[in-house]
């Protein structure tokens, strides 16, 4: 079997993501699970290379086909977005906040006809963005299709709404939108390789006790234990993700956005790789942001880009989390 | 100046309050801070001693007037409430029930005639307390009289509102309520030995943007800045909390029950342990439950119940956190 393509977006390239992105190769296991490659600016690239100086080699493709057999080289799918005189390192501007938008644009293209198996993307500046007027290319998650999902070792939550008034989140609840994504995470852990996985379901009140966990949660979780899926709930929120940490778990399904996100960062800041369930195609990030004023010095943190391309790969070839 | 007199309450005598609380004062280090005495059924803390086998003596006491001063005898104020032969180690008992809430009364008559410093609180039993019709003497915080306190370490989180339906507490949160509570924060803090307190204040919304965010919390915060308090926020719910653990703050006031608990639970189970400010006394409780799949094996923890004791020593007498 051959190993999956894994594009990765090296994000603002003003920011930390290249440097992270050329040393997160340049350890050599994104080589030996997949096929990696790049998706940016070269000369953006060359310059990561030689602030981390990796023993790295880069070379620019414009075709997909053939990148990512060889660890000594990195290859960048460069299609000329970006003028690499247009930006200056640390320094949010428009040119990259449009070239941000132009690749992650390009990632979704590569793998929606096939070409790449997974988008993993380093971090964007919202700011860059905002100011290229390309912000809303970025699209949030909808209740109902798409589910912010973040890991962090044992703790994985999918985030049934996302940013919305947090007053406004008990109208939203429903029995189906609850069995619905029950469903989904149930059927996107198996094919990523998690068989008959154990779904947490958190409550939307203290101690799981309201009229939305009675009304909406309790029998959306009771329908989809009843087509056979390993789910229990509402569990009450604050122990459901001191549950999953402790293996009881695979994943928690949580109401709200801070609900998972005070869990997450509390626990442990870092670490964390975010995805969305529900999309065509498989794409990760990492939890940090562009950290512009310790662009250059070699000192961010790769863990996490690494964590992203490995578990990309891990996933599409159904091996689960790593 | 003379110790504190810290009374603390056995809890349930069925569960594993009597057990925990000898354990703790067998340290030795409660007598170290304090003048220690217990409140409860002698009997069950001479069942207790015997459990646990610690060299300790256990004597009855009706008067409070020089108790604690002998780190080799146990005090245990007893009136009589508990005939030692109603009710059985590890079962839920109205009578254990009904006892548990004449010594919570007793305990509170002799803080606030001021014959105790403070009142410590080992693990009651709701279930029991319902079962003799005396829950409802448990008195829930308050918004804008009491609020729920609970410290694990250098996470200490006070609770705006408590047990109400998650999408009534928007309508709860006002300038005022938000203003008022990081006073009383400031205060008791300061009365504790806790100089310039830093106090961070959660947002409500996600990333602290919304309504509630802009129009209550943040005059609310102004105003206590502008007093000359030192306050930042609203703060982003998802971050506030870790900040606080890395010690950017000394407290953190929450808006709802759950942000602050999900972050407690999250971060760390163990060490928990609760108090109420606005109260007229210090009470101080333990997190954990009376556990009566465990009474009698001595391998319960008493770590908890021992910081509790030992918090409250230090409080009373200034000394901030331990």
């Amino acid at each position: 079997m051959s190993k999956p393509i894994v594009a990765t977006i090296i994000g603002d390239p003003a920011g930390i993501g290249p440097e992270v992105t050329v040393r997160a190769l340049a350890t050599g296991t994104p080589y030996e699970v997949s096929r990696p490659v790049l998706i940016g600016c070269t000369e953006a690239v060359e310059w990561a290379v030689g602030v981390t100086g990796v023993n790295l080699e880069v070379k620019r493709v414009t075709d997909i086909a053939g990148v990512g057999e060889n660890p000594g080289v990195i290859e960048v799918y460069d299609t000329g977005k970006l003028d690499p005189n247009d930006y200056e390192v640390g320094v949010e501007s428009a040119s990259c906040g449009q070239a941000t938008a132009d690749w992650l644009k390009e990632g979704e293209e590569l793998a929606l006809a096939g070409q790449v198996d997974a988008v993993v993307m380093a971090p964007i500046n919202t700011g860059a963005m905002k100011m290229a007027k390309v912000l809303d290319q970025i699209i949030p998650p909808e209740p109902g299709l798409t589910y912010l999902t973040l890991f962090n070792g044992p703790l994985r939550v999918v985030h049934l709404t996302d940013h919305m008034p947090l007053s406004k989140v008990s109208g939203v609840i429903t029995q189906d939108l609850v069995y619905g994504a029950i469903k989904l995470i149930n059927e996107t852990f198996v094919k990523w390789g998690v068989s008959n996985p154990k779904i947490g379901v958190s409550g939307f009140n203290c101690h799981a006790v309201g009229e939305e966990d009675e009304k909406e949660i309790t029998p959306g979780v009771d329908r989809a234990r009843a087509d056979g899926m390993d789910v229990v709930g509402p569990i009450p929120p604050d122990t459901v993700f001191r549950r999953c940490v402790d293996g009881q778990y695979d994943v928690v399904l949580c109401m709200y956005h801070d609900q998972g996100h005070i869990a997450l960062k509390t626990w442990k800041f870092d670490g964390n790789c975010a995805t969305t369930l529900g999309t065509d195609y498989l794409s990760m990030s990492v939890a940090h942001g562009t950290a512009f004023d310790i662009v250059g010095q070699n000192i961010a943190n790769h863990e996490m880009i690494l964590n992203s391309m490995l578990q990309a790969a891990s996933f599409i070839d159904g091996r689960g989390f790593i």
